[in-house]
């Protein structure tokens, strides 16, 4: 079972296959925007074939085209003024059903083969696509780069790994030989073919339209599906040219390039006949709780791999790193202004205050420590612009003028606004910080995605743990993390989130945050509590998008 | 990763692994009722047990016990008159939590272990089983011991095997090393645990208690679940012995035995409420379609692994051993009645005949010989006791009149009514066999369970394997056949079977049958089309009853 694309890849899938079982550091492409790694002039012929864009058509070649949208607006108040082609569902739709004959057809080796070769040629435009990530969602550069381009493509790496892992798992033919005692053996050929379940949707998000897409397009693809990706509105531009590429990838290798294709809805109404399409086996979403449980609701047909809101938080019981914490606890706070799934929203602290090594903090202290750290942390404009990047959309605005009016709780410190020399027109905001009492649920148990977060103050550490392991059990959550230098309030809060299903960080205070989630060594999401029904990347977010058919006869 | 019933059981666990990668012959378990390998007091042993339950309270020392139930039905007319616990779904769902914990901690080789452990102690009372499900199911002698013995077996310890496969791939821990350039590398210590989704509940079928029930059971307990089974209110002996056995092993082991419980509920409210308390993660069901649609609608919390009504059908286009052709059909269509999920139901022939190796038989004489072949089969009235059993259920009984009455389609063959001089109360009846047009949709576009089948007039081959193709994707089927000697149409069949995602067999004349289903190697059921969204068994079958748990930090 093989192909010369996996022959020729085999390496970067066997580093894949190496690493999802050992989950030890691993990355096939390399995180360092260095013209040393991806060429001298990469830097520029990718900032050039971005800009090559912009106010064009962006020409596909898909079927069904009924107009053109042009709808994106960059939180860096950049023009784009991209023009998108806005097919009919249903044309995309047959076509990737007519597609997938010959995608199956490519068996097990081939698809992943193709696979490969299509991460390899993203990996290549990561510049190109990290423009177009940076100036759709508001990323920062180094985190456009880095998360749009190879975080992504390792996250699609190993989807495919997993997919392959399954797939190859199932033998194309077996020789079955049942004895009968004294008379000859019953005697059966079996084949047995891997068929993908059907057509998949992808519905891209506004902040990470490539680090939240990718997942589930290779999933669905690896495992001979057609898919149909719906980007966020907002954030088209870095699907746009991840499906062309795909699209020329396929096609250079015989496949039917409308296995993939770009739908950009004309409206809700489109989008929902899009989803709710008998053909449709599979959705992956990323984005918020209405819209996803409408999905959940109405999509009956398909299998629903959903990344929810949750509320993420931290205990703080006792450090012996009091500065470091703090840093690391900014840094989180500030990164992408917040406008993470995985960024911390709650963070409890015992009424009494907590010990360091600084000695005993009280509540009070912690707050305006935890404020003062933020504001120093951001001191520096190139720092703070780095680190922010710009507010991707007008809710988030929105959240963070009320957070700020203290209707929320005790403002420790406010947001600010602050002036981009690179790009004047960009909406940057700092974190808000405030402070609330446990009792204040309204306020700190929902998500409030952006950059607010909450100082909670329970009555001790066990009732903070206790008030963790609901929160996720009731409303979710990607990440939790824990202070403590006492092994007994790390063994309790193991046990809580062992629970609770969520994953959790031990006194980060270096330069690993909560919020970070490395591929094929951290699990991202676990698929048991309310923020996710899926993780990237296990067995499950593969086995479900394929079936086995067999075929047997007598020999 | 050890544990002691693990090494004892580490062959098993080996030979099963092997198995479903070759999907070559294996079984674990001798299908032979012989005392030379049960033992010489085998049979008699067991016979004595089955007996020994009869017109007693069933004793399980359950929590939340509110009366008891007595309303089994033998269709061999035997008085069972057990009386099963009656107990509260709350009390039972409580104490399957609480008892997670420790099987949690148990950790993937004890759990694995103890499985495999159960098994061994379930085959060891096959006799004891066959008789519980013969009487409750009215299956053959035979077919209850192997059905509902070692092949019920061989599909636990396949889940068993799925599990272990996707569990035991998580590893424990990870040491991530991330490198900094010419910093330190960051360097994490990263633990991964395998938690159970939560509370499966399994709900077994009327007509193979055991065999459609050990898959969901053996993939929730191996994946770390607690388990409640609800049996069909007319075979409840054979989940009750089971569940008494598993709880014994259990305890023998230092788990709580209310990980395992039987839930006779009171009534259908209570069975509601069962299946829709939020703890209930997992439902798995063999049943009809109308209370599977109902599961899949009002059960949200869970997911649920439904194998529905399916029609099973054969296209017939040519044969060279027609005499064989009609015996293998006869003994498929004869074999408990038709009361299998996998017993053909349309038979497709083209109106213009078939090509045999007797020479060009017309479509009447393909029905009438069809119906001879089963009248000559049933000939013998012990072969025909043997093979039909008896009827289970009342609903079948009026289905079989239906049939017989000539309002579905022309009768090639009446059912006739046997005197079982064993058990002169039993029902049996001799399968019914109908004649139709293609266009008689309504006729046998249903499921009729039992022993009621078409002979289904197509215009040709190709319009029948199109009308095969469209019945298993609108209506679904575990099982197809075809009968040619062209390869073309061989082909096209697959084809087709393919695109209808349903396992085909081809020019079955010999002693293999289509409505059979070999653990380890054949798949039972593909997922993919509407009989089951499930399969016995793959990856998928058990890979979404768990999530991995993490946490990490720096060291």
């Amino acid at each position: 079972m093989t192909h010369p694309l996996l022959e020729k890849h085999r390496a970067t899938l066997d580093g894949a296959l190496h690493t999802i079982a050992t989950r030890s550091y691993w990355s096939a492409y390399n995180e360092m925007p260095s013209p040393k790694v991806y060429g001298e002039n990469a830097p520029a012929d990718g900032k050039k074939a971005f800009e090559a864009h912009l106010g064009k058509r962006f020409e596909l070649d898909q079927p069904g085209v009924r107009g053109w949208y042009e709808g994106e607006h960059s939180p860096y108040g950049v023009d784009l003024n991209v023009h998108y082609p806005i097919c009919d569902h249903e044309a995309l739709i047959a076509a990737g059903q007519k597609a997938m004959e010959g995608w199956q057809q490519a068996g097990v080796a081939g698809r992943t083969g193709v696979c490969l070769e299509i991460l390899a040629r993203l990996n290549a435009q990561s510049f190109e696509i990290a423009h177009a990530v940076m100036m759709t969602t508001g990323q920062g550069w180094m985190m456009a780069f880095q998360a749009g381009g190879p975080h992504a493509q390792d996250r699609g790496l190993e989807s495919v790994a997993y997919a392959w892992r399954e797939q190859s798992f199932v033998p194309g033919e077996a020789l079955w030989e049942k004895p009968q005692g004294k008379n000859p053996p019953l005697v059966m050929k079996k084949h047995f073919e891997v068929v993908g379940q059907g057509v998949g949707v992808v519905i891209g998000c506004g902040t990470f339209p490539t680090w939240n897409t990718y997942p589930g397009l290779f999933a669905a693809l690896a495992t001979g599906n057609a898919v149909v990706i719906k980007p966020n509105n907002s954030a088209v531009l870095p699907a746009a040219i991840t499906v062309r590429t795909i699209r020329a990838v396929l096609a250079e290798n015989g496949v039917d390039p409308n296995l993939v294709s770009l739908c950009v809805p004309g409206d809700r109404a489109a989008t929902q006949k899009l989803v709710t399409h008998p053909a449709v086996r599979m959705i992956d979403y990323t984005g918020g709780n209405t819209f996803g449980q409408w999905l959940i609701d109405n999509c009956r047909q398909a299998r629903v791999y959903a990344e929810l809101a949750g509320v993420n938080n931290i205990v703080i019981d006792s450090t012996d790193a009091y500065k470091a914490m703090l840093r690391n606890l900014a840094f989180t706070l500030s990164l992408y202004s917040g406008q993470m799934c995985t960024t911390s929203q709650a963070i409890f602290v015992p009424a009494a205050g907590i010990d360091t090594d600084e000695g005993h903090k009280s509540f009070d202290e912690v707050c305006t420590d935890l404020g003062q750290a933020l504001t120093s942390f951001l001191a520096k404009p190139e720092v703070a612009h780095a680190v922010l990047g710009a507010v991707q959309s007008p809710d988030t605005l929105k959240r963070i003028a009320m957070a700020d009016s203290g209707t929320l709780g005790h403002v420790v410190r406010s947001s600010t606004q602050l002036e981009n020399p690179d790009f004047p027109k960009a909406i940057v905001r700092t974190p808000v910080l405030l402070a609330c009492d446990a009792s204040d649920e309204h306020s700190y148990m929902e998500e409030r995605f952006g950059p607010i977060s909450f100082v909670v103050k329970t009555a001790d550490t066990a009732s903070a743990i206790t008030l963790s392991e609901r929160l996720v059990a009731t409303h979710g959550a990607l990440t939790v993390g824990v202070y403590s230098t006492r092994q007994n309030v790390i063994d309790a809060m193991t046990r809580a989130t062992l629970r609770a299903k969520v994953a959790l960080s031990i006194n980060l205070t270096g330069g690993v945050f909560v919020n970070q989630s490395a591929a094929f060594s951290d699990y991202h999401a676990t698929g048991g509590n309310p923020a996710a029904n899926a993780c990237y990347s296990d067995a499950a977010f593969v086995a479900n998008r394929f079936v086995v058919v067999q075929r047997r006869y007598h020999v």
